[in-house]
């Protein structure tokens, strides 16, 4: 094994029980959970460690909770690092994967104010454990006060002493250097002079040999291991399209097939998306089967709601039998995949009263005190057609396990995404069992938690393992409401851990800005979800502008959810092509691609939004500006920060704004924009470094 | 055992053992140092509990450290606490003394957004552990669906049945209550109709006996166990005078014992002091004695630094011969109590050459590669006067027993507060150790820390136990640096485990300020000290402007550290009697004895501070405006908060301006100011509600 790496972390292989009796001996000193625990301090030979690690970032709730990254990603760590008086120390940050038992390290380096920081690149989709180790740097220590003491002319005899036991010492654990460091000691030894000596002792190769070698005695380790999720960078980066299976064919009043589905694969793909989201595809009771716009008796010919799974032909692993068999499932997840897009199930657990474990283990289920099965509740509010699972039964185990088994026999068939429903009505404690177990075999599943409840709890869910989450961006519609929570999502700890996925409409809301503003808040709500987020989705029908609601409520009339449905993909005043080009904007912008990057500005109308997102580098720089009003025109100023996007104060700049195409010359923050909703609500402006550009064409 | 206790938190004992069980059940769960560790989540045959209990406040760095408090404090414990769904749930706030097995408990409330509260009162000068308990409240979920579902006029028969269930299991647990439950069953089994039965089932009768019988399954432990110190009230309030007892004599070049000192005791104690500080008492060394002013070579009759402690006569448990006898120390701290004055000693861990310790023990220090000791160094500085001591020696055990010896010997000759010299050039986990040690049985024992080193230094001194810290408060002299540092101390994070002893001079610092100041300098600062923080100190000869510089150096000439002296306590021009006065408005204002309720408040002039401190109650409400100019009349308006006092806007209400005794009535929040710092730079308010006076005058 190669002692180095790229990027010069270097390597060390430890072994698990070597790292376990370091810690048991901190553990000592730096106790967690027992504080002080300090008569058992003299139990051990060694001294404790007088070095001092903390406020390590980032960290979750006391590493209770793990933070979450990409593959391509640089894993920046941060700490307070100390000991009393004056000796130098050293540090590393160690990590490892979660799976494996070897331990690697990057040398941490100073910052300022006792703050230190390494990193090091997330190179697997799986999870990594860090931590971090500091030591006094004996010889770093010993050089400075000998170059101190020789400049001030004082005699050093003493002190070359000093600094040759540590050398000596240093070259019994230096392998195959240890014969340099000995003719080191030999030169010094045989030095003619004091000053000589000196020299030697302070060179620069001594140094290098010395750094490898140091001495780790008189350590401590960080209290805590640490945990990062690495996912794919599609976890970040990626458009949803959610549809109903059975709406994707053209004959009325018929149930469409996976087959009809295929068929919508290259016009879905061509508008830029990369995730295909399909509601529940299980056989649907029929049971107190729900009829068209939720009444409560269906009739004949009605296909039930799809949340109520289950009926004698199979439950939540079985296929919907007028939508085709699970070979053609299969065949529309490889089409898919053929066209860039993965596919996502909605996971619902609860099941219909015709559902086999209704027969089969009643007893996972809440019991009546007559023996029969409760069905879900909200008083006076009764929803007979589901029943909700309990967690908590005497079967719980056999339960859970089954609900493990159901999600990977869809990994196994070829579903990376699950969208999670209803998962707060949840014990949150599942879903993290329920994701890390998942993911440990298949670290490349994507869980996205459709929670819109309780601000704690949908945190919870996230930092418990889910990898998006729904947020409140539905009914965030006004200026500051949207600046205030979209700077909470990317700026605050949410960051670590929250993805959020911002869905302009879903099966079950249509907002009231979308019934109101027609098409101009089609269109630039759904700039908002594609650029305030690296990653959205919209709920099909969302291109073709469709707003027709429940009179009163946020939510459609004649619902697919209650029907079958046939659409026109091409109705007039549809936005494909918006949609398409806003999606091609996205991918061609790595600043979009980003999600912590937002950052707002200034605009002095009150209907106008400016926000920017750049790339660390500034080689990419975008700043969108929404006219929030879908009614009248606005024209304002934005002001912005050109140090953000790397331009001086005084430079001419080159915009390019994405939707027309259109350039121009800018200079300094402030700028003038028209927006008008009936044309075009929304600017997106590309930055170019003129001068940059210049030298580079000049060049070439 | 009672089952109630004034101010009704519940008792409950719990036995160690049965504490434990509950923490292995749900660390399985809530695991902290191994982050989802899942395979073992099926080890237990009860399902893990479905409640988080997340963000406890307070709490340091994930518990490793304690927080600190004073006997006679109530305690608040603020948590996020929360499950899924919509079930109701109940929390305790558990706590014990640190040294018992015994676990009371206190019932925490609902506050907002997942948020609750509880506390429980600091009664005993001792260490507390505390944690949250957290379980669904079954009875009370059923009684609220119960309550909507009859309103709804539904049928709950089997409702009732359910709720029949969750009664006759608590009525197993209840003891005495047993039969009154069983009678709550009877009467609602037998009840005519249904309504009746749902009446019975609600009664407020049955919800106290179901409230103190509620089942715990399914409940979590937070999972840590946090710790609070509680101190007496004097390491938050009080005043310290630190003094060389050399000094205290009256005849030139010789140095006064002991009884000079109690001959100086009614003067300090009507000063209104409560803690007398001596510098060093113990033997001093002869070997590179230095002189006056700090030469290197002392004159016949020098006395020495007290600072270089140990000759062949005992080091740091023996009395420097010159001052007296151990039986005359411990009757100068006796007549030191019997005016109200508690006693501190000075602790500086180093040797003189001639210290027992380099004899008996040289392995407890540095050692040179010729075998001698190695003495003090900071290149290329030498004090060859004082010998460092090694704490990571092989012989490190011994040492540090022989110091915590050294504490526990001056423990029981009746010094109650140590203030340690330069804290942070020894190991944090020393002092951590050494103050948990003496804490265990003298809980009594407050230490201050001297340092005034890095930030990040000194918090982690006053989180390893320092019951007090020394500040930059002498460097802060300007109206927003001395905002900004107090703010920090009094209202972040710091307030809960560093206590800021403000010393307004010490006998190594004579401030700037003060040099050029003069006495309005020496009046403002001893105010800002002894107002700004609710425990402040002097050094000797600050109550005479004692001002003489060593140029350019905030050192006093002719420092008392070098040499015999004899002051002159009367001399004109000196403050004792403004020292008197504001130590008597201290003691005579509860809200200048907090430390936290620090408030800043504007004034239109640059060097006008303005703040206030106000009991919670508003039963005492002081605001302090200091001209922090010591050579210019200012005038300026200050404006505060009127709320803060609890007065209302519109409202007219009495000040008393403390220092002059003079009266004035106000309206309004803004007021005008002068101050002349040649007359009286600081004014000092207590506000009186008229209205409420007037109430209560015309009722007696």
């Amino acid at each position: 094994m190669s002692l180095r790496q790229k990027d010069s972390p270097r390597i060390l292989v430890w072994t698990k029980i070597a790292h376990c009796i370091h810690r048991i001996r901190t553990t000592v000193s730096y106790g967690g959970l027992s504080v002080q625990r300090f008569t058992s301090i003299f139990a051990n030979d060694a001294p404790p460690s007088s070095i001092i690690i903390e406020r390590v970032e980032p960290e979750l709730d006391a590493g209770r909770y793990a933070v979450k990254r990409e593959v391509g990603d640089r894993f920046e760590v941060t700490a307070d690092i100390f000991r009393d008086g004056h000796e130098k120390i050293a540090a590393f940050l160690k990590y490892r994967r979660k799976d494996a038992i070897e331990w690697f390290e990057s040398e941490m380096h100073f910052v300022d104010n006792d703050r230190w920081g390494g990193a090091f690149d997330l190179t697997e989709n799986t999870r990594y454990v860090y931590t971090i180790e500091a030591f006094p740097d004996v010889f770093g220590t010993w050089t400075d006060e000998l170059r101190k003491k020789a400049e001030a002319g004082l005699d050093v005899a003493s002190e070359l002493l000093e600094g040759r036991a540590i050398v000596v010492e240093a070259s019994r654990r230096a392998g195959d250097d240890a014969s340099a460091i000995e003719r080191s000691i030999r030169d010094i030894d045989g030095a003619e002079t004091q000053s000589i000596a000196v020299e030697l002792a302070l060179s620069d190769d001594l140094a290098e040999l010395m750094h490898r070698h140091r001495s780790r005695v008189g350590g401590a380790f960080y209290e805590r291991e640490l945990e990062v999720i690495v996912d794919r960078p599609i976890a970040r980066f990626a458009a949803w399209y959610e549809l109903f299976p059975r709406s994707a064919g053209k004959v009325e009043g018929q149930g469409a097939t996976f087959d009809d589905v295929i068929a919508r694969l290259p016009e879905i793909s061509g508008m830029g998306f990369d995730v295909l989201y399909f509601t529940p595809i299980h056989p649907i009771g029929s049971t107190n089967r729900k009829g068209k716009n939720n009444t409560l008796n269906a009739a004949p010919g009605d296909p039930g709601v799809s949340y109520a799974i289950g009926t004698a032909e199979g439950g939540h692993d079985a296929i919907e039998p007028s939508l085709g068999t699970i070979e053609d499932f299969r065949r529309l997840v490889a089409r898919a995949r053929d066209y860039g897009m993965e596919t996502a199930l909605d996971i619902a657990i609860q099941a219909s009263p015709d559902h086999p474990w209704a027969k089969d283990h009643p007893d996972w289920f809440f019991i009546r005190p007559d023996g029969s099965i409760k069905y879900a509740e909200n008083p006076p509010k009764k929803y007979q057609d589901v029943y909700p699972v309990n967690f908590f039964s005497d079967s719980w185990k056999a339960l859970w396990e089954e609900l493990r088994r159901v999600i990977i026999f869809w990994v196994k068939n070829g579903v990376t995404h699950f969208r999670v429903d209803n998962p707060h009505t949840k014990p949150t404690i599942f879903w993290e069992w329920l994701i890390a177990e998942v993911q440990r075999d298949h670290p490349e599943i994507v869980f996205l938690s459709e929670a819109f409840t309780r601000p704690k709890v949908m945190r919870a869910l996230a930092k418990a393992g889910f990898t998006q989450s729904y947020t409140y961006f539905t009914w965030r519609n006004f200026k500051q409401e949207i600046i205030d929570y979209f700077t909470e999502l990317s700026q605050s700890e949410m960051r670590e851990y929250f993805r959020g996925n911002l869905f302009a409409n879903t099966h079950d809301i249509l907002p009231y800005i979308l019934q109101q503003g027609g098409r101009p808040a089609f269109k630039f709500r759904f700039v908002l979800a594609a650029t305030l987020s690296s990653v959205y989705g919209i709920y099909s029908s969302y291109e073709l502008c469709e707003a027709t609601p429940v009179p009163g409520k946020e939510e459609y009339l004649n619902s697919e959810k209650y029907e079958f449905k046939v659409w026109d993909w091409d109705r007039p005043g549809n936005i494909k092509g918006y949609i398409t080009t806003i999606n091609q904007i996205r991918r061609e912008h790595p600043a979009l691609q980003e999600y912590e990057n937002l950052r707002f500005y200034g605009a002095d109308d009150d209907s106008v939004l400016c926000y920017g997102k750049s790339t660390p580098d500034h080689s990419d720089n975008i700043l969108v500006v929404v006219n929030l009003d879908p009614f009248q025109v606005h024209e304002t100023w934005i002001h912005f920060s050109l140090a953000d996007f790397g331009i001086g104060d005084d430079e001419q700049y080159r915009v390019t704004e994405l939707i027309t195409g259109e350039n121009f010359i800018w200079t300094g923050g402030s700028q003038q924009v028209r927006l008008d909703p009936h044309n075009e609500p929304v600017a997106i402006y590309a930055f170019h470094r003129w001068s940059h550009m210049d030298s580079v064409e000049s060049i070439n």
